[in-house]
């Protein structure tokens, strides 16, 4: 039960709480991550991750299926396993990836993704406010779990020109939320998603957009804000990203607006905001 | 430059962007981590990781420094070491921590926590709605990167009984703010936090809890709303655990209220959401 206190009032109801369980994904075999994640569409959540995070390398998925070495008990469901019948290069564990120099930054992890990912071919979509502003509308009005549980972050797919959304996941992880709506898309051969809209209901953070540009969307669109580097990545990308998408409101921070004004910009000095 | 849109208005303004750089967390030179972080209180955020993910076994902080292994260059900040002198236990890569067992489950991640920490000692503190609503307005008040940005997460640390804020920290990972609190209380010789309470401005993941836990928080305050695991993580730790801290309203989740109507819950049928 959970205890609702408003004022001094206390009303008792049962819980409706969003369902976080550890999954462990398997590239042909080799363990690559294991995530905290709201379970349902765990395959799309596999084969996205894979795709997002580089490690199918152009490799077609062959099979994707829950690990079947143990028994059928509570935790059957929470290894999936993607083959590509040993096409894809064997994948490092995530954490390694990143640990081979001693010094790391942004602009190196920006830097990284170039190399695996061209620009966006073709300019990104026109930015029209209107439809941005249907895509939240229709995204939210599909988050089923949100609308049980009020903690759930989505995730969507939709046509920048007129709002339309085609696709909407949920997980309780922004970033989870996104590689299942990859996910589908690769399963279902619409990838790469040239001139699609990628929606996420938190933030844009650098790891959204990196995984927008590997699925090729040509704009984010985000109800929180972006951080600098995410910025810099849509840049690098050739996509448009839209923030602080609300209510009737949007911010543009990609394709830069005023560009001969963002070359004065001044770095602060304080750490953690860049003006 | 950033375009603001709202109905047929366009706004240039200079950028206020959240910072997001990767940083490595390294234990007596075993890299343990690699996080996106906001810049700012590193030393901090490192030792709390530590901490909190179970690392130093008791071992006690000897010295926090930047790495110095190459030239102070601007990835030099992004590298942090943490010393026990070889007490603390060498740390496996985080990944492969949970790779041991084909199989896992949230009960498993709950257990191997349990494993580690004892219950919390002594009853949780008393819920007083006014004091967490005042604590999270106090929170709010002192998000100096918030109020710039409008995009990041704050973790503070609280008196239940009053709603007085004794710290705020920010980062663009709510996991990251809660490290760096209890980095900064550990620093601080004032662990473990007993009878205290930890506000955190997003939702409330088993992950949150498992830290709150680690550093001895009798309280976890959230904006937004649990995971049933977190759920479930609280009432094993015999931590109290609020959500939906908005307005002038909240919901307790534990300790439990109502035991013997939960005792007779019934888990949903569906994926994603447990009733």
């Amino acid at each position: 039960m959970t205890a609702r206190l408003h004022g001094d009032a206390v009303t008792l109801r049962p819980d409706s709480l969003v369902v976080e369980e550890p999954m462990e994904i398997r590239l042909d075999d080799h363990l690559v991550t294991s995530t905290m994640r709201t379970p349902g569409h765990d395959y799309e959540l596999a084969v996205g991750f894979c795709l997002t995070e580089g490690l199918l390398a152009g490799a077609p998925v062959r099979t994707v299926r829950y690990c079947a070495t143990g028994p059928a008990s509570e935790t059957f469901y929470n290894v999936v396993s993607v083959s590509t019948g040993g096409l894809a290069p064997v994948p490092e564990a995530r954490l390694h990836a990143t640990s081979s120099s001693c010094g790391l930054c942004g602009t190196a992890s920006l830097d990284a993704i170039r190399q695996r990912l061209d620009p966006l071919s073709g300019p990104p979509p026109a930015i029209d406010l209107a439809s941005l502003v249907r895509a939240a509308g229709a995204t939210r009005a599909q988050q089923r779990l949100f609308e049980e549980t009020g903690a759930i972050h989505a995730a969507s797919d939709f046509d920048p020109a007129t709002g339309e959304v085609r696709l909407v996941r949920e997980d309780i992880g922004r970033h989870n939320a996104v590689d299942k709506v990859i996910g589908r898309l690769l399963l279902d051969g619409r990838l790469p998603a040239s001139g699609r809209g990628l929606f996420v209901s938190g933030r844009a953070s650098f790891e959204i957009v990196q995984k927008a540009w590997a699925a090729g969307f040509g704009l984010v669109a985000a109800v929180s804000g972006p951080s600098a580097l995410a910025v810099d990545t849509a840049r690098a990308a050739g996509m448009a990203l839209v923030g602080f998408l609300r209510g009737s409101g949007a911010n543009v921070y990609a394709p830069a607006p005023g560009l001969s004004a963002a070359a004065a910009r001044v770095d602060a000095a304080e750490p953690g905001v860049r003006h």
